[in-house]
């Protein structure tokens, strides 16, 4: 039998630079699998930004044996324990009474927990009821860290020379907390006096493999200062450009420079930028307008349009023309285009757009046609083929891909390059990507 | 201090009932957040319909000495645990590598494992490679355990008195994993001779409170033996009909059927069937088709809809009318009724409803208009109130909501409420919930 057990200290000694993190979730929600669990990963990302690496996570349910003794034994092995939920009114909610317990602390009432859930009661008319008030209960000799964004305060403690943390479950108030307390106060600790300066480009158009191949070919003195990072996505990936150390900025900025030269064009913003918010604000800096005619994305590119709020000042109006019928009925497509060339064809989506541009007085148009399958496909025209048309009045270009993948991602992968071409002509790029199609543009 | 540790013995002797199952996720991807855990929840599942329950999970990367250590651990404070990931031909798969060390135990070919491989290759036309045969090196002494839709064989060893069952990261090939293999050898293990028997109804219009209450009140008879559960999803609601023993399945039956007669209008179908679905499948079975007309929802009902394989037969066309100009134009309302009434109104949804059945020659149609937000509310129509209308030709019903949610969610919502009054009226149900309003419906 080997001798290493789980509670084998490989804590970092005061020299160490290194510090071990753990995290602990809590919650019956995501033992059960009702929750999944995204916190983890934004608290491991969060925490990478300031140089820390999680190294192991525990998810438990509400049981408080089990809490009390996981964190404690967590305590023992680690510089760090992150907790994360267990904070909220509920008799399910834990994390206080459990630390207390590991402490060795009763609890009490932390008058700038009460101060923090009087005025935030107050500021949505609620009464403060029981239940909130138990959220002002910690144990004693904890620090409280401020939650900006909801009634639970989080809150530290010290034990077996560890920094137990604990945080919110809920999402948008555990991010508050780790970037404007929690951040500065594990720099701090741990004597990381510089933050990691990282820019994150949304990419759309390139795969991982094909960017990195274009870094290392193009970029052969690329500096090790600039670290390249990427987290591929659906449908865009993200290329993170990360810098350590102060004075490191314009070495930074200098290289995405370089970079956005040679493949700017697929750039579709920073930090959360979307294809379809691209595309809004494209339009609305612009002036323009658009409108789409779709068969086999069946309304998702004008539904992902309009998720995005403002929306309404540059799309008035989209056709869904599922069948030939109604090509011809609602945007004019020619019985005889259809019949020569078949829904699936360069003539059609090229109607379909100066069909949609004359019946919605929009500036610009997108319209596809395709085989989503898993039906429908022939010999000449497979499972994945599909037309896309893009342009104004005076210009509509055409060009056709496969794209071999299931019918709901065969559906998102071609309302984004739909998205992408009218992204492309607003910004005036004269070319395209081949996208995730398994041969090369045949227009 | 307190004195328990995680490794503080509470396992089940063989005469206690309940036996201790913990989980070990492997992989840099679940550490860093590239990828998130839907296994965990995956296992839990179908290990609850045999009985059991699973206690703990830990996730950590792919680093060998914290696999060593974790997986000894656990085995010592465990009766099952079950290892997800890490049996992939690359350098980072260490599991067989780490089991191995904890039972010390070489690594040695399994024929059974090499066979596999060759027939897998085979079938694909695949060489059989190096990093392939890497996935044959098992601990001497495990017992392979087959994979019926992957490369690489699962096995289990035996230690400290704990099965060790390792598990294939790729969903689908633990799924099959799960339901050919591993629960029988549970079952048998555990002497679990009787599976729980499980109906999976999908819900929608009642809240999981509300349809407690309604069960509480209108069976205060309810049987022990049939147990009742509920998962919360969105836009539906899954409700669990269990029953454990032979025997059992006249009881279920019974009691399915006086729900049924008291909540059957909102169960949506049974096992993973969704609203889209469901109006797909009434459609073609009534002979039927259906048009929509979107203002605020933006095309995320077509969307849905043409996201069923096969919807080509019931839908033909859509309408995206997010201007009130387009209103006007692409399916006829009137003017007037939009300068009188406002676009959030049930004339106008009704005109829409109108005109698009007259456009599209459908037999039904659909429409709706509110105000998704965040801008746009005023006193009298606040953000979040939405008209839905629904109909023939003969006959168009309208209804009001107030749906406060932010803006993605909201379309999400309404796009349910749509298809569910679709869904009633092809099903001649003549009532509909409230749903998620906040005040009761209007008409």
């Amino acid at each position: 039998m080997i001798e290493s057990t789980p509670t084998a200290s490989t804590k970092a000694t005061s020299n160490a630079k290194v510090p071990k993190v753990q995290l602990l979730l809590t919650g019956d929600e995501l033992m059960s699998g009702v929750t999944t669990d995204s916190n983890s990963a934004m608290i491991a990302e969060k925490l990478a930004r300031i140089g820390l690496t999680v190294r192991r996570k525990v998810t438990v349910g509400d049981d408080i044996e089990i809490l009390v003794s996981e964190i404690d034994a967590l305590s023992l092995d680690s510089d760090v324990v992150v907790v994360n939920g267990g904070l909220g009114p509920t008799v399910d909610d834990l994390t206080a009474l459990a630390v207390g317990r590991v402490v060795g602390q009763p609890l009490v009432e932390f008058p700038e927990a009460i101060g923090h859930l009087k005025q935030w009661c107050k500021q949505r008319n609620y009464p403060l009821n029981e239940a909130n008030l138990k959220q002002a209960l910690l144990p004693k000799g904890a620090t409280v860290i401020p939650n900006t964004a909801g009634s639970a305060v989080g809150f530290s403690v010290e034990w077996n020379n560890c920094l137990i943390l604990c945080t919110p479950g809920v999402p948008s108030e555990l991010r508050l907390m780790l970037d404007l307390d929690i951040a500065s106060l594990l720099m701090q600790r741990f004597n990381q006096a510089v933050m990691p300066d990282i820019t994150r480009l949304q990419m759309f158009g390139l795969g991982e493999s094909s960017l990195q191949q274009i870094i290392y070919d193009r970029f052969p003195d690329w500096p090790e200062g600039v670290e390249v990072s990427f987290r591929a996505g659906v449908p865009t990936l993200e290329l993170k450009l990360t810098t350590l150390g102060k004075g490191q900025e314009a070495l930074k900025s200098m290289w995405k420079k370089k970079l956005m030269e040679s493949v700017g064009d697929c750039v579709v913003g920073e930090e959360d930028a979307t294809l379809q918010q691209a595309v809004v604000e494209l339009l609305a800096a612009k002036g323009q307008t658009l409108t789409t005619v779709e068969s086999c994305t069946g309304g998702r590119i004008a539904s992902s349009i309009t998720a995005v709020a403002g929306a309404s000042a540059v799309f008035s109006a989209g056709f869904v023309t599922y069948s030939n019928e109604m090509k011809e009925a609602l945007v004019g497509v020619s019985g005889e285009t259809l019949s020569v060339n078949g829904a699936v064809s360069e003539a059609v989506v090229k109607e379909m757009v100066k069909g949609a541009l004359k019946k919605s007085g929009a500036g610009l148009g997108v319209a596809v046609s395709g085989i989503a399958g898993p039906g429908g496909g022939t010999p000449l025209k497979p499972v994945g083929t599909v037309w896309v048309a893009w342009g104004n009045a005076s210009s509509i270009n055409a060009q056709c891909f496969l794209i071999r993948r299931e019918r709901k991602l065969f559906q998102q992968m071609v309302s984004a390059i739909a998205l992408d071409l009218i992204r492309r002509q607003l910004l005036g790029v004269k070319t395209a990507p081949a996208y995730f199609s398994t041969y090369g543009p045949t227009n």
